[in-house]
């Protein structure tokens, strides 16, 4: 087997969430490459030392710009806050790298733009984590819909609800909370959830035409972690817009962090001429499937345990019925990616296809301020 | 139109229960009788008066020898406590009474067989109201049963679970409360509650062969409302047994009134070779059906909203998705003898049907004395 | 008992949901008012009579300008289409009578208007059939909301899906079908269905600011059942609409008939600063509720099975546990309103209550069409 | 860190389940000792090889008992056929070596108790695969019961449903199948489920007396897939039994691989005075709970999302709304065993502990042959 060393750069929720992919996929995949964990960075040196031990990091390094240069150093995985995700990918490029970046790709569409550019100018393998694509039950959803089974696509809605910034005591900026930072994460629920959405959205249903958008901070400020300063909240708590998809159907989206009740529920809902699918993250095992074709007495939404050895993913794991969780997305990803490289065609999204993404949230941000229907531009997805 | 002149005696929770199936029947039901509300029959006449008032019955008495004299009474009501039902119903049948009779049939198979045979000598339609089978979610459970869907069946089981006796606090025995009092009653849950699940149970997959029986009495005493004194409880408050189906299939039951967060939690699971149901009472309107058939990836429970027009009943009622209640299960039941009565195919369960369901309340009870598996005699059933 | 003559102008789904409530009304309730089906009026001679006989009215009218004119009726129920609603209104205002008018009000929030304005100067009782506020657990949601249990609203979202009018082979106009005539019904989705959706929003949550809307028409052509031609679709077949409410939260609405799986799909959910809650037409019986207040590691959505005495509506019914049905809504609403009548506080909502949804509606369908945010006219509610 | 050098034996299912365990378990919790994967041990050398090769084990073994006898082994894992665990625990005993046994325990009681003087004799740390416990939601309902929350209990039930067995053309025994093979197994479903079921029921409700059981063997002959014959099956394939509590609460137990649609359904329900909990393996990150002294009109089940920093074993894991799955239960024993370890408080179940499982098994298959009532032996539980 070809060793393939990885670099990993920040060690938060991210880090340790890209580690378990990278420690346990050969474990249950058969992949030509072993993923060996070489080197962790981050800029506190004791910090990253404790971590790397933890993981089984054979080295540390406190300057990521060093890491990327290290000839032991396959991959470079970027797992730090959103403004830093630019600047380390392009560089990591340059030194022909391949990388893995944490979503949402960027800043903004234009940061992402210089991204793809220098990413594709290298030809590195790259990939964004936009894990859900990754859970066994959506990526059924996914067989489904290329099957045809569910015909012309009407309807799509889906929304994303936590509850954890209620409180207005809660402050903003800092280890753990850089995403209520508007400076380090670019945007709020958009950029942190909604992106969530809108990429296995367009995964599914393909491009998005138009967005008419809300967004609202229900509180206006909050003490800052870093400045010490009670100051303005620049982050929306709440984004929802309208769209339409290039294929003629309508479009809801919808996220808060103010919805008591759910700590991460993400909820999508297709509807086509003959089926309809409903997915939950909550209870990311199970896909909701109605079949109009079934006989008119017996239908009815089926409550799929997707379990099986031929649902997606799933012979690789423990038998019928047993349940996988959230960190093993990362560990399909790890997977996807790894046999993109050795088959050649390359696992999603690329950096090119997360940009999409990106122009979606751009569009939906600034129809939030113009309060008009915004176009959002086109991107070639990668072939 | 033919009138059909009824006569109820017992104005209990039951009395309003079958006065409603037989207010509303013909404005929902196409049959050649009109039912009229002739008159109603209870000991205590203001109270009697005002029920009548209330739900239109034309006269009144407080004599039920009176009442199924009456020539221009053609079917006899029975709605009142268990150990009264033998005397009434013998005495309707010798007078040409058409009968129903709230169930259980009687306080034992004895009083029972005794009742069957006045009936069948008089030649009187009887039915008893076994209220669930008419549900469309059971019916169609039915259905499907009969169109051979789940091929041999292995499993059933049912459970019938509430929690309004667990205070030790209330009274045996009185108004409202005679089902706590074992003379009253005849047993506790067995032939109160059991005694629906073993109906439905015979009714989708057979007879019963044997059973063996636990019961227990978790309040030993309890003040009796007649009496006023502190008295032995005869009741039991819990039972659960195994059993065997003639068909090979394996059997539990149970029911209690000390099952906190239940109030009429009655459910019944089917597993067959091919196929599975469940269905709910808590949610009476939706029936849950897995098919081994589907296609493998796409298998699942499908939760059945039992409300279009192709399923039994519900196209006399509003429009798909629209879901009736516990109370249209004794409509149907009124359709569905005068139905009957009409076509000369009686309804079920008749007083003979009913019987069988006893003589399992019998084997069960004994069978928590004897501690041993007890046979259940065999019942011929209506032809 | 005062005798209170219903005459009825129609004999659809609504002229049979109505007159169940009148018909069940006193068997369940205690009220001053006995409800008398005095007339039943519909164009078509055998068809009204054979209604009249099957709901025991006890006459029949075929020209409903007869009926507002005979002195034994004392109240006129409105069951007709909505483009007949403003007439027979403002007529049956004029001669005095109480009205009872189905939703939506009216074809448009200027005729809805010119209707509040006929009624409140006949000073008559009045109120629309907006049904669903009289679900148990709807009515428990006010409650809880009433209470303070929520705290601050942050968010409403709604949505009533549907899907009966996916075949394009389904025509347009015409008995039984008129809800896809734009001529009759005045809008599509938007009325029919959005309609509940806004109802039950402003009553539970205050008044609606403003809105960005899209509609879509998925089915362009359909042939006309009265025309007996192709003709263009001029309803709307799906509508969604963003919102801001005047307590600050956001809100999102969507409706469609093409929403495979659904068939009155009819949800809503509002999250709270402590606590949330959540409905679904299709299990009507239940109220989902989540109290951050809960102990932090017992915290979960509460399923309520709306079913006790200490649940609205539900002491005059059956037991805990034993669900009732959609029907319910409406002799609720006939026994809400005869309070009001014998009180003196009218029940609600009157028509000046419903005019208030009536230009919501203007507004979304004219955000529709101008793709621009759109403010809503202020209504003063009935005090 | 202390290594802890294991050496594991068997390679099958739960090889695995084991293996990722220790592989995970330093990953996500804080431990005085570092697991080391020494060597991994089997009958055919080349698969042990790729078996080793992928986990990351150090080196292999063809024969158990020169696994026993290495220095550089600290605990023996034991992960064979339930025929095979006797004598190498005994073996492993004697050698000095902590042990860890997949259940159940033995072949029954008698085997197991031999199996208990041996550790006991030996004074080693050992613990019995009963991994369920580990769940957090199970973990939960133990504390729930801790603490006193459902007051006296009246009611347990389980059942653990599955459906892989139901065609004819399965063989027994052999790899793989062995479960089957009533030399290798011992019992059907009741070594292989029920036993999952007992372990979890007298960790929550305490000690059971007395038992009534029956048994079926759906299928009476198969091929035997080591024989090549077609042969009787010895196994139970359901097994369903009444039992009673010593303090006093009633129980039903069912277990069948003939229950279309579930393919491990593993679920409980315990009723007490004053509240309720139910679990179920299929969405075993929830936890159902009901609490009657909850204010009267907002009763409900909860559906608790145990996905939460103050639930068990949560804060090791991701963040709140995020589920773990099935193999996590493995981390946790190998966590709980260490700090076991490590505190000298053993974690539970010791194989003195599993002995009673193993009694209360050996009743079950008793009642079902004697058709009587069997008492259970008593146990002393580990101090």
């Amino acid at each position: 087997m070809k060793k393939l060393n990885v670099g990993l750069i920040g060690y938060g929720f991210m880090g340790r969430a890209h580690s378990n992919g990278f420690a346990k996929v050969n474990h249950f995949f058969d992949l030509e490459h072993q993923v060996v964990l070489k080197a962790a960075c981050a800029r506190d040196g004791g910090k990253v030392k404790a971590f790397a031990a933890r993981w089984g990091y054979e080295s540390v390094e406190t300057d990521w710009h060093k890491l990327i240069q290290r000839d032991d150093i396959d991959l470079v995985d970027i797992a730090t806050p959103n403004n830093t995700h630019a600047e380390i990918a392009i560089a990591a490029a340059k030194a022909g790298k391949m990388i893995l970046c944490e979503k949402p790709l960027s800043m903004n569409g234009l940061e992402g733009k210089k991204m793809v550019e220098a990413i594709e100018k290298a030809k590195v393998p790259n990939m964004v984590w936009y894990n859900y694509r990754r859970i066994p039950a959506v990526a059924l959803a996914r067989q489904l819909i290329d099957e045809g089974r569910l015909g012309r696509i009407f309807h799509y809605r889906a929304k994303f609800l936590q509850d954890w910034t209620i409180s207005p005591d809660l402050p903003q900026g800092g280890a753990g909370l850089w995403r209520l930072d508007i400076k380090a994460a670019g945007s709020g629920v958009t950029g942190d959830l909604l992106a969530h959405c809108i990429d296995t959205a367009i995964w599914l249903n393909g491009s998005i035409d138009k967005v008419s958008a809300m967004t609202e901070t229900f509180i206006k400020e909050r003490k800052h972690n870093l400045s010490g300063k009670v100051e303005k909240v620049g982050i929306d708590d709440a984004c929802a817009f309208l769209a339409r998809f290039s294929n003629g159907s309508l479009a809801t989206f919808e996220s808060t962090r103010y919805a008591r009740g759910h700590k991460a529920l993400y909820t999508f809902e297709i509807n086509g001429e003959h089926a309809s699918i409903f997915w939950d993250l909550h209870d990311l095992h199970r896909l909701q499937y109605f079949d109009h074709r079934d006989e008119g007495k017996l239908r009815g939404w089926r409550s799929i345990h997707v379990s099986d050895g031929d649902h997606p993913y799933m012979k690789n794991w423990w038998v019928p019925g047993l349940q996988i969780g959230y960190e093993h997305s990362f560990v399909h990803q790890v997977a996807d990616f790894l046999q993109g490289v050795e088959s050649g065609k390359p696992a999603r999204p690329t950096f090119r296809d997360a940009l999409e993404t990106q122009y979606i949230c751009d569009a939906v941000l600034k129809s939030a301020q113009t309060r008009q229907w915004e176009k959002v531009p086109k991107v070639t997805r990668t072939a």
